[in-house]
């Protein structure tokens, strides 16, 4: 299969210009600017050869006619607001292509290109819904409850969008035979390691946890120092012990981040009453999490009481790793040795669509690098070099496994 | 002189129902109620035989009849939202009492007891605006400049209230052999060290630094931790190591807050690109401040750089340490000791009118015991007994100077 470079990167800025802001794209789910990019992608699948719709909860899926067998390749659509133009958009499109590629030069007749642009990964309404939704882990309840942040139910948003009351469509583990999603990188590894494509091994684990420290607010200059209980005091020492327990718990995988902190009152001269931090760790494998969220709760127990302040621990999130499949990364890598590229095997730091779908069919992903790391902000770009290189890798891959599958 | 408790607790009380709010006050500057208080007060005042007006900044200036020496009794009615009944109000009416209780009895002809509340001590407008005024330290650009937290002008202020163009009264070091300021702890001492008489040393002096990290924001999932810019954890690092050196460094009478602190973005997922602490200490002694300040920017410079992330302080205030006068502070122990009154030696960790008149007059200050430390809140209270001993301790003194000056 020889992909068509330009009319990739065409088919990539089309897209981009649904909510164009600056050099990204402002395509929150199911606003004017998403339902038009869903339209006209249904109809790019259409004139690839796939029979296409929009289902019930918004997904773009497109089927391979005349194949009992497919894979099925792709990643979302919608942006965080003014979002990046690669990230989830550049998956979808790799299918497309792929896709086309294949109908039009009539290879791969026993294996079959699906095509899917999942609904709302980012979370406008609720994180991952068409991926949830296509392995029938999205309930009626879960869709009624759904909410953005301006308090717009999605089954509102579905409503306007005309999607309301489609079938929605399910995977078939008896057709997919696998499921790849292309992505950026969305981090620095790649670009610092002069590394073209990323093999993801497992998507991340990631859980959080809430410390809160409470002691009383007093005046910061009539009280003596040894008469306070000062949550604030006792939060940094805490943080600061957690820094340590982390760099020593952690694997070589392991990030974790203490990314809000908040002190009450919050005036320079009342001592602070409570002080909260949100503790955020991610780590490929179970065990290492458990580990780190041990360490939270010995370091909890160590400062609780400390200068009359008490220590609560709430866990908010823990969402489990999901491991690649061993023998598709494999394939991957085997495309890239075939061309000489340069890959290096990681772990996904980042949720994808692809946690939902690993736990149905084999399913495996592949990262470009991202220029400066970037992403989640207009500033996200990949050179259109590395674009198309992560288009051949995936076509390879494709054409490896069906040939793997006796299927080529 | 014996002053008349029942007479100074009614007062107190009657004072206490302009801008009555729970067991509190809320008689913030120029509002209607703080000037219904002024004005009841200078009607008081005139009651007591002194000569008493309103002046041009909203000070309540009461002067004795006849004398060419007074001591001055004072401290401030205005009050911080919901605050207290007894902070500055008290200082006032003490001054009241002692100087009714002159004029009644005939004692001590040869010294006047001058009383003044001075205006928005609390700096609803300008902190300690009437006291400045008092001495001169207040300038008609000063006056034109202040404006309170919604925007209104102090100047229109004074003018709703008929202040404005009145003259300001000012200090009279020729006339007043003494400043005294009776008032509540505001913080713990006393009642945990079973004390009844603060005899304030010195008003602390105050500086304030803001300290600040940056870095650079990135996902917090994707970024590997050796190629973060992490502004927060190298805070945490920089506000521990600050405890330490604080209380390696402090004096036994040193306090010290992080009162406030800010990451940015403050997303559990995103690595914060900005981190700030606002650090406030307080010392009665200059060197001891210079040294903590000293601290600061040897943390500063130890922790600048670290992982990537730069660091900048800003020292936003400095108010500069009061002493009292020593041989005044001496004729208040001496009162205390002649009743057997147990009194401890303390700085005043908060400030006060008396850190302006210092400047200018001998001056000093007592403080008698904060129930639970609690003031600046409605719950702010101190009992009856403890009210009336500070008075009489404050009368005895001033029998006592005019003794030593040989104007009894």
């Amino acid at each position: 299969m020889q992909l068509n470079h330009t009319r990739l990167l065409n088919n990539l800025t089309q897209l981009a210009q649904f909510g164009k802001v600056e050099t990204g794209v402002n395509r929150l789910s199911f606003t004017s600017e998403d339902r038009a990019a869903r339209q006209w992608l249904v109809e790019q699948m259409r004139e690839a050869g796939l029979d296409a719709e929009i289902d019930g909860i918004g997904n773009v899926y497109g089927r391979t006619r005349g194949v009992d067998t497919a894979v099925l390749i792709g990643s979302h659509t919608d942006s965080v607001p003014k979002g990046g133009w690669l990230d989830g958009a550049m998956g979808v499109l790799y299918g497309l292509e792929v896709a086309r590629t294949r109908n039009e030069s009539n290879t791969l007749p026993g294996l079959g290109v699906d095509v899917i642009s999942f609904a709302d990964e980012e979370g406008t309404y609720r994180a991952l819904a068409g991926s949830l939704s296509f392995c029938g882990e999205l309930s009626d309840v879960d869709i009624k409850d759904a909410k953005n942040m301006h308090g717009v139910s999605l089954t509102h948003a579905l409503t306007e969008a005309g999607y309301a009351g489609q079938p929605r469509a399910r995977i078939d583990p008896s057709r997919h035979l696998a499921y790849f999603e292309g992505h950026i990188e969305q981090g620095p590894r790649l670009e610092v390691e002069g590394q073209k494509i990323g093999l993801v091994t497992a998507i991340v684990g990631i859980r959080r946890s809430r410390i809160t420290c409470t002691g009383q607010a007093d005046h910061a200059g009539t009280t003596p120092m040894h008469l306070r209980k000062d949550a604030g005091a006792v939060l940094i020492r805490l943080c600061a012990e957690l820094l340590n327990r982390f760099a020593n718990a952690g694997s070589e995988l392991s990030v974790w981040n203490l990314g809000h902190i908040v002190f009450e009152p919050g005036a320079g001269n009342v001592v602070p009453s409570l002080a909260q931090v949100l503790v955020e760790f991610r780590d490929p494998r179970p065990e290492v999490l458990d580990r780190l969220e041990a360490e939270i709760n010995a370091a909890v127990a160590e400062f609780h009481g400390q200068q009359g302040v008490s220590i609560e621990v709430a866990h908010l999130l823990s969402i489990a790793p999901a491991d690649m499949d061993a023998a598709l990364v494999d394939t991957i890598e085997a495309a890239t040795r075939q061309q000489a590229v340069p890959a290096l095997r990681m772990p996904s730091g980042a949720g994808h669509d692809a946690m939902v779908l690993s736990r149905y069919v084999p399913t495996a992903m592949l990262f470009i690098p991202s220029i400066g790391g970037r992403s989640h902000d207009v500033a996200e770009d990949t050179s259109a070099e590395d674009i198309c290189l992560g288009a051949d890798i995936l076509a390879d891959t494709v054409a490896l496994l069906a040939r793997q599958k006796g299927l080529a």
